[in-house]
Order: structure tokens, then C-alpha cells, then sequence
């Protein structure tokens, strides 16, 4: 199966969280479950993303949710309109995001984000994210996602808080 | 002027975000303005920190609402109780953190960020900020952070959502 990320155009694939060209990066990887309609990634957390010792950087928590996020929104938006990501790219950017911190996330398991689209409307799309940490969720994000097109940043193509 | 993240004690200063002793970290500092009471960090992102070309990664952005939130918290709150941070090192965590990115945040200038503590209630702080790029706000947070105590994170200290 072919990561969603994996699909975005190489003019908007530098992301530092999930952008394949950017050689900084983390190069978070999201899938989609079409039957269940839901996305995953895992991402295990290197030693010096610590937050108190022993546990991980809500920072990058936030990244990965919004990252994570951003995926979904491109795989639900394509599912609704009955697109196909290799012939049609679509990529969404954060407009808000919202992350509760239910628990101290452990350093050192693989981290398991699950992801679904609660609202697909036009452009915009808000996503529900649990992430895991030895199977219990820890983490529940939402997120606000806004379609971006051609353009981008240079004009009234941005995207701006609804 | 001693930025706060600077009095919290070693066991507590590995943060990435902020953390005097992580080496790969970003090392936030926040100072807090005792008449004006509010707080305030800057700091530059690197060009691997990219969004969308010619912006700054939401990631990175979250991330830095979050360390300016934690320590803006520790100065609120020993300001409201008459604390010496010297003597009596806080430390707080996120509980949630809300980030509104109200347009694209351009890579490159500094970046400046504002904190003002809306709520101080016992070992619960909320901490509003702005965060300006060429003297404009493009971000705003909202975070709820809770005061640690020793052992945290090995028992009953472990702070959940309220």
C-alpha cells in the first residue's frame, strides 16, 4: 500500500513532519483503510525527543497528530468525492489544532496514531486522531484542515481560520 | 534577565522543545515581563523547518506555543503566590494545547511569541498566546498546563485532563 504523503506533489512534499523531500525530516507515513474509512501511521520517537525523562515531547505529539491529520483529510476528501489520490493529489494544510494530553505518552514504543474524518464539507475537512502508546490511547487530537491550491501563500488561495 | 526554563530543576530540563540539557533540542527561552505580566521568547526556525515552501511547519509552530506555555505558567503562578523561582523552581506540563493558525507563517524572519496567563486556579494555569512573524500575528494558542510534583509520572502525580 502506498502512504498517502506519498501522493502529495514534490512542490508540497518538504514538510519537516511527513514531506518525502525533506532530508531533515520525520517522514511520518499515513495509510488508509478504505473499508473502515480510517488512517494509521506508527512512529517510534528517537531518545532525545523527551519531554520529562521517560516520556515523550508533547511537541512532537502535536506534530504528529497535525501531520497525521493532514493525510486523512487527503484520503477522506478523495473517498467522498470518489477520487483517486494517483490522478488527482490533494493536500490540506492545519487551520487549528487541538490536542489533549490524557496521559503521559512512555518514550521508547512505537507510537500508533488512528485517524478519522468527522466532517468533509467543500474544502474543509476536521479530522479525530487517538494515538497509542502500549495500546492505550493517550493522546486525542482534532484537527481543522483546509484544502490548498495551486499557488499557495502567494494570494487569496490562503487559507485563513473559518 | 535568567529565562525561566533556566530555574527548573536538571531532572526536569530535558525537554526538546526547551530543555537546557537535551543537546539536539531547540532550547525556548521565555522571559517574563513582572510589570506588564507577560512572557516572551523569540526564535528563529531553521529552513528544514518548512510547511508548504516559504512557511514554517505547523509542528514546529505548536511546539513552541507549548515550551513558551509551560514556562509562562511557572512565572504566572509564582508571581500569584509570591514565589522566588530561584528558591522555588516550578514546573508545569501541557494537559491541552489549542493552536489557531490564522494565516501561513512565512520561514525565515524571527518569530516572537506572547504569553499571557488567563487562569491561575491552584496547580492548573491557562496561558494564552500570540505568536508575530514581521510584526503580525499569525498564530494564536491556548494551553492548559498543570504543575508537577516530584515522582511525576510514577503514580498518583501523573496529571490527567480536567
Amino acid at each position: 500500500m502506498k502512504a498517502i504523503q506519498l501522493y502529495y506533489p514534490p512542490e508540497w512534499a518538504h514538510c519537516y513532519g511527513c514531506g518525502y523531500l525533506n532530508p531533515m525530516g520525520l517522514h511520518l507515513k499515513t495509510y488508509w483503510d478504505k473499508e473502515r474509512r480510517e488512517s494509521r501511521t506508527a512512529f517510534t520517537p528517537s531518545p532525545h525527543h523527551t519531554a520529562i525523562p521517560g516520556f515523550v515531547y508533547g511537541g512532537l505529539l502535536a506534530s504528529l497528530v497535525d501531520c497525521h491529520s493532514t493525510a486523512t483529510a487527503a484520503a477522506a476528501k478523495a473517498d467522498a468525492d470518489g477520487l483517486d489520490l494517483e490522478t488527482h493529489p490533494l493536500r490540506f494544510v492545519t487551520a487549528s489544532l487541538k490536542v489533549d494530553y490524557l496521559k503521559p505518552t512512555p518514550l521508547g514504543p512505537e507510537l500508533v496514531l488512528v485517524g478519522r474524518a468527522k466532517e468533509v464539507k467543500g474544502r474543509k475537512v476536521v479530522v479525530e486522531t487517538e494515538l497509542y502508546a502500549n495500546g492505550e490511547v493517550t493522546v486525542r487530537g482534532e484537527a481543522v484542515l483546509v484544502q490548498i491550491t495551486e499557488g499557495f501563500g502567494q494570494g487569496d488561495t490562503v487559507p485563513t481560520r473559518r
